[in-house]
Order: structure tokens, then sequence, then C-alpha cells
């Protein structure tokens, strides 16, 4: 483990959250909240500080290895939340830190989950915060960070891939910094876009600017207490829109971009994204046509909540918790769905998705014809059998947290389906759940016990499992990382698995 | 597809069916329940004249691959439950034939889960029918049907395949026959053991035999309405010490009669299997503790519900649908794991859950050292690749018909946790869930639609859910099997994932 690189990128990580901190502390100039925004700019000394003294001696090797990137990833998400936690406790807004931990993490892993029974309680600062750590949580921070410090193409690599959702990362462009910033910079076009048009709908500018951050991240903080109930038809009607397209692999849009619309709009894993949802929404809408007055509603509220539950942002128009049965399964079968993978959303990925189910197909056409040598395919080009094994490999991981997660917070003695929607809707980064953690409800029983496990679940969803995980690996934590021999070998080879360079199918 | 050798083996079966039904006839002789036994020997004269008719004509040919052993063993489960099921509708005993199909295949399943309200309004040849039911599908009846038709080794061995629980079939001695013969003892031993201690602790004879049946096949049903709570504590102490037995992997017994003692404790499956066992009850005695006048009744009934509930049998003598929510979630979870592979237990077996668990660390230490050729092992000997990869897809298949059937059954519109433990009980053949369908509920309410998923679900679980799947693949329907050329190669060839000669793990 070269501890003095992981080091030097959480200094970067520490400055970085000091700039993040000078947005709120604007905010609260705005709407005078003096006294906040100073406890605002105190944090923000403090990270600036810490920062500073981390970067002040550069690391004398810069071998980062697929080891040094997770934990790198996985630190800095942690301290981003433990920092970004702060203002929430020293304000005595979230008085518990336990609490406020879990509403940061919450939001910087674009989840949602809340503990505040009444978000109008919090300050425009705080509310404003709490949305922001969604927006960057949508794309990662880390590589943002890195595509400003000087690196070498295979150790951005290790990085951004701990970091992305999805099973493999692609290289869109022959220079990965490169790609990093095609990313952001439709990050930020679509974000600006969704904003203008809520503006023009007539939405309060705050309102605007916060409930865009929370669908660019898929994230889900309101800043109502009424959640996103209280806005017309037509704002509801253009979240449900940006919510689903945050959702689409930003492949789509790079291909498109480069004037490829016909190869965009044939990624398999787009048209099947699209496919679920428009199944979803029918089915639903059929089933809760008698509970609204006219089936316009009922397509309405049905396509808002297919659309934030798959792409695991979250928000909620209707108090789905009271929807019959079916309607309350497709949805908490889409939890497990989730967006597609290169996207801002979370849950298992629709690509994971198809790997897994033509795996199946494979297996049962090894059986009947074991002579066949066919092979799981993608987008027309075959996928190799490490990265159907390592889905495999995380399905099986994913499903075995959900079971530990649950056992323990089973211990609050809540009824099954709070327990069981407790954790899947954290691990998968939604949001609400049913019955207690519902739409109208929110996390604030649970024990601290509880709520630390969900933040680590929210963290291991977000970061796709391994590289929080391997912070409790304690080979990872030793000095040495192995003989210099084989190095290079090592390095070409840690992608493999995840990453195969020439599918392209998603990153 | 061989359609020829189907329809031969269809007949044995027919004709196996009809000697079975000459037992209830006999207790309704004992019963003097005339009109019911006039009943069951009308149906066992239907059945003997089908398998009369089926097997006058030998087949041609006697190819069996594969194909033919899966779509054999489905057909042959689904008509012993449909021709099981009539004499519960002639008698009227249960008048709605959906219902009395849906009772057949939990009882053959060896589910246990059952559709009466109560069950002391069945005759005593109908009760005795039931369990038997249990016994005759603990062991698989093809298998035994096989040991009396000749066959090559190969052949017998796609349908043994096909019919024995678990991810791998090993040869427990050199020729297949005399395998299927031990393994027959082994079991009729033991289940005569079982009634012996029963008719000593004073049990009335009708209830020792019926309730040993469902022991033995790990099915569940019990012969009076307040289920297995009526029956003394030791006898309620020597059902749990049989249906752990019944749960454990037969190889471990065969090992045993060949004095290899120490071997057959150091099966890495049986010992896991004894692990969760000790674990789970150590914490649902504390978590139940309070519950009860002392902590050895807590400790009984902990035991109890755990050896019930992990080999799937099903027996209840505590409504755990009252206990805290801890205790409930890990009986939950051990509904997924299930008993040993090889035993006459279902769910996802042990085995299986230790395969994907080290697949997990394999895949973490191939992405730490991506040079290291760590191999999955289990008693010591490597696992094929194969293998851990069939066992992913079964997982994910498993999966998969869990979301569908989950689907299908929430169109009842009843609470989220009778829906999904309905399910999940039926698909691992244990019998009870939780709320609605709990020890003290049954499944009565349901649709005769969820009826009939629920049954699939039954069979899928039993047949280890690719042979049912087969009978709706239409290339399987096709006349021709393909070119004789490469036969011999499919042959020794499609065992292969589900098989390893060399690995003897267990069957």
């Amino acid at each position: 483990m070269n501890f003095d690189i992981v080091r030097y990128i959480l200094g970067y990580v520490f400055m970085f959250q000091a700039a993040f901190f000078v947005l709120p502390a604007g905010v609260s100039l705005i709407y005078r909240e003096h006294r906040v925004g100073l406890i605002y700019v105190g944090v923000l000394v403090l990270c600036a500080l810490l920062g500073f003294l981390a970067t002040r001696r550069r690391p004398q090797s810069r071998g980062m290895y697929a080891k040094e990137g997770m934990v790198t990833v996985a630190l800095s998400w942690v301290l981003l939340s433990l920092t970004g936690a702060m203002p929430f406790t020293i304000t005595g807004e979230i008085p518990s830190y336990v609490d406020a931990v879990f509403e940061t993490v919450s939001g910087f892993t674009t989840t949602g989950s809340s503990i505040l029974q009444d978000v109008e309680t919090l300050s425009y600062a705080s509310r404003f915060w709490r949305s922001f750590t969604h927006w960057v949580g949508g794309m990662g921070v880390l590589v943002f960070i890195l595509a400003i410090i000087p690196m070498k193409g295979g150790e951005f690599m290790n990085l951004m891939k701990a970091e992305s959702p999805g099973p493999s990362v692609s290289k869109l462009v022959p220079r990965l910094r490169d790609t990093a910033f095609v990313l952001y910079a439709i990050y930020m076009g679509m974000t600006v876009l969704e904003m203008i048009l809520l503006l023009i709908s007539g939405m309060p500018a705050f309102d605007a600017i916060c409930l865009t951050m929370g669908t660019a991240g898929t994230g889900g903080f309101a800043v109502r207490s009424s959640g996103l109930t209280g806005y017309t038809m037509t704002q509801q009607g253009i979240i449900t829109v940006f919510m689903i397209l945050f959702g689409v692999n930003f492949n789509a849009y790079f291909l498109i971009l480069h004037k490829k619309i016909k190869q965009a709009f044939r990624m398999e894993e787009v048209l099947t994204y699209l496919g679920i949802i428009l199944l979803s929404v029918v089915v639903i809408t059929i089933n809760i046509a008698g509970m609204y007055p006219d089936a316009y509603s009922a397509f309405h509220h049905a396509f808002f909540q297919v659309g934030s539950i798959i792409t695991t942002t979250g928000y909620a128009t209707a108090d789905f918790n009271q929807w019959p049965a079916l309607a309350k399964t497709v949805l908490m079968t889409l939890v497990f769905i989730g967006a597609c993978a290169g996207s801002t959303g979370g849950g298992l990925k629709v690509s994971r998705i198809i790997i897994m189910v033509k795996g199946i197909g494979k297996e049962i056409t090894t059986l009947l014809h074991p002579r066949s040598v066919k092979k799981v395919r993608m987008d027309g080009r075959p996928v190799e059998t490490e990265v159907v094994r390592s889905v495999n490999a995380y399905i099986a991981l994913y499903l075995l947290l959900i079971v530990v997660s649950v056992l323990i917070v089973s211990l609050d003695n809540k009824d099954m389906v709070s327990t069981f929607t407790s954790v899947t809707v954290t691990i998968n980064n939604i949001g609400p759940g049913l019955e207690e953690v519902g739409p109208m409800g929110n996390f604030y029983e649970f024990s601290n016990l509880s709520k630390i496990v969900l933040s680590f679940d929210m963290l291991a969803g977000r970061l796709e499992l391994l590289p929080v995980l391997m912070l409790f690996v304690p080979s990872v934590w030793k000095k040495k990382h192995g003989t210099v021999k084989g190095l290079k070998n090592r390095m070409s080879k840690s992608g493999k698995g995840i990453h195969e360079e020439n599918n392209g199918v998603c990153r």
C-alpha cells in the first residue's frame, strides 16, 4: 500500500470540500442566515487547513494500483461525509452527529433517505448544502479532482473504475482525462437545461436549483415538507423526464454529440432501460387507475414514481405506500434493477441484469447443446467470461451484504417490510422504502447502530461494494505492496473483469 | 427428443402411482372409510391401466440425454401430482381440483404448504396419503423406478442428476444403481428408527407413521389441526433431531457405513450446515427468551423451528409469526439457505452458498493479486470453474423466478410479507411463511392463478429449476435430436457443470 499517494490525494479532497462549502456560505448571505453562514465558513477553513497540510509534501512514489485506487476512493467519500455533516450538528439543526452523517452520506451517495421529520426547519444554507451534495455525488468527485492532478492513464483508470458505476469502463476517447471533461460537460449542460425549464414553468429559484441538483445526481432530497406533491403537474413532468434522462448511460449522449445517433439508440442497455420503464408504467397505471380521478393522473403518478425509483432518485409525488400490492411489487423490483451503468443512478444497473439473464441463457444452451461455444453478447460484441463471472460475484456479494444488513437492522424490531426495504433502498441509493420508511416517512426512528449500518450500505452501494469493503481487508493495509517485478503485468491485468478495452458497452 | 423413451418411462411412473395408492386404500380399510377407499381403488385402477398401455410397446431407441432426462423427470412429477390429487376432489374432501393439485404438489415436493383450513376434516386415508407423498417425494421416485428398468449408466445418470438436489452428483459406488439402492436403504432405515422412537415415546401409531414420513421427506404436513403443538417436548425433540439428520448430505452416512467416520465429520458442507444451525439457535434463543417461561423452552422452540426451516420441513411448534423481528429475519434467511445437497431437503443448499461465498473471495483475491491462480476449493479439492459458473447461473435463475412469481401473486393484493414469503417458502419447499401464510395460517385465500404459480414454484424448487423450465423451451419438443455424430461426446460432457467425477463433494 502506497500511503503517500493516498494521503496526497485525500489532501486534495479536503481542498475541494473547502471549495464546496463556499456555496452554502454564499446562500446564507443571500438569506441573511449569519450564524449558519459563519459555521459553514469555519468548517471551510478547517478543511482548507487539513488539505494544505496533507498536500505540502509530494508523494515519493506515484504507484497507484487497484488497491490504492479503491482505498483512496472509499476514504475520500468517508471524509467528505464526515466533514460535510459537521455544519448540520454545529448549527444544531441536526443535533445528533450520527444523524447528520447519515443525512450527508445519503446526500453524497445520492440516496435521498432522510432522518429529518420536517425539512423546512433547516436553514436555506443547509437545505442548499444537502441538495448540493447530491449534485457532487452524482458524477463522483474524485475523477474531477484527478483531472486536475497530473497522473498517468493507468493510475487515473484505477481511480475512475473504483468510483464510476457499472460493470465496465470503456474509454470513450483515447485520453481518459478528456473523457472525464466530456462527461462533466454533459452533466453540467443537462443540469442548466433542467434548471431553466423549471424556472420558466414558474418554480421559485431556490426550489428549482435544489430540485435540479437532486434530479441530476439522482438523489432525491426535497426542500419542502410536502416533498414534490406541492408542485404543478408540468413541473413534476419536467422532473420526470430529466430523472429518466440522467438515468441513461452517458455513453449514449457521447455518441449523440458525435452524431452517431443511430448507434446511441441501438444501445442494448438503453433500450432495455426504456422498455422496463414503459412496461412498468403501463402495469402500474392500470393497477392504480381506480385510485385517481382520471386515467391521466394515474399515468402521471405512475410515470413519475417509476422514473424516480428506477433511476434511484427517490422523489415522490404520491404516497405509493398506499398503492395496491402489484404496484408496490413492481416498484420494489425496480429498486433492485436500478439505472443504466455510466449514469448517475444506482442499483444493480440494467447492464448487470442483462448480463445475468444472458448468462442464464448461455448455461441452458450449454446444457442442451454441450458442444456449442455460444458467448454472452452485448451490443453485438462478445462479453468476456471474466466480466460475466465478476458480475455474478458482484450480485452474490450484494445479496450477502443485504442479508447481513437486514439481520442487524432487525434488532430494532420494526415490521419486516420497513426493515427489509430500509436496507434495499439505501444499498441501491433510492431514498424512500415502504411502511415506516415510505415516501411520507423517514429514518429518524432507527437506532444509531442501524443508521451506521445503513450509512455503510449507502456508501457500499454508491461505490459498488468493493472499494468500501476493501477497507476491512487487513492485507490491504500492509505497507509493502509486493515485489516490483510484475507490476506492469498487474497494471495491465488489474482492469480485467471490470474493464474490457474493446467492448465499449458502457462505462 | 426421443418421445418413445419418455412415454415408456412415464408408463412405469403410472404403474408405481397405482402401487402407491394401495397404501391409502389399506388405511381406509382399517378405519372403515369404505367410500373413500373405493375411490382410491378406482384411481388406482385408472393409473394401472394408463401405465399398462404406455409400457406395452418397448421404445425403439434407448437414447436418453440431458434433455430427455429433464423432460421425463418434470413430466413424471406433474403426472404424479395430477393423478395424486384426484382422490381429494372425487371424495369431495377438497372440492376444488386446483386446491387438490396444490396440496398434492406440496406433498410430493415435500413443501408442506397447505390450503386446508382444518386438516382433521380429512379422512384417515387422505391424511395418510398426504403424508405418504412427502415420503415418496423426499428421495425422488424416478431413480427408484429406474433402478428396476434396465438402463445404461450414462442414461441413468442423466435422470438421477435431474431429480436429485444439489450442485453436483458424485458416484458413491462405481455402479449407479447400487448407489441408488444404498441411498434408499439409508432412507428406509432412518425412517423406521424414527418411527420406533416416536412409538416408544407414546405417540399414537397413525401420528407416528405420518409425522415420520413428513420428517423423512422434510415435508411438513401435520395430521392434527394444532400442528405439532399438541405433542410432548420429548416427541418434538425426537422430531427435531431427525429433521436435522435428514437434512445432512447422505454422502456422510455413506461414509459412516464404510467406516470412514473421520472423513464424514470433515465434510465442509455438513460442518457449515451444523454451524449455521448452532449459530441460529443461539441468536434466536436469546432473542425470544423473554417470550417463554424459562430459557429451556425458548431453546427448545428455537431449536425445533431452526431445524424445521433450514431442513425445509416446515413443522411448527410455535407461531414464529409472533416472534421479534430478528428471530423472524434469521428464519427467513434460513429459508434461502436450505439443507445440504444430497439430502431430502430443499432450498438453495448449503454447498451452493459455500461455493457462492468462496467465489466472491476468489474474485476479490484476483482483483488484489491479478497474478494469483487461486481456485475455489471444497473439502480440499478444487471446484471446477464450470461448477462455480453454473452455481451462479442457478442462483440468478432462482432470483428471476422469485421476482416473476411475486409479481403475479401480488395481483391478489395481499400484504407484502404474505406475498413475498408465500413465494419464497414454496420455491424453497419449506411450508409456512409469515403473516397470512404463517405457521397458524394457510394458502386457502389465494386465487387459483396464485395457487398454480405457487405449485409451479414448488415443482421448480424441488427439481432445481431446469427440468421444469425445460418444458417451456420450444426447441426441446422438436422430434429430431440432432446428428448421431458427437453423441458420445455429448453424453460425457453433458454432466459437466453439475457433475464432477473426481470431486466427490456431494450428490
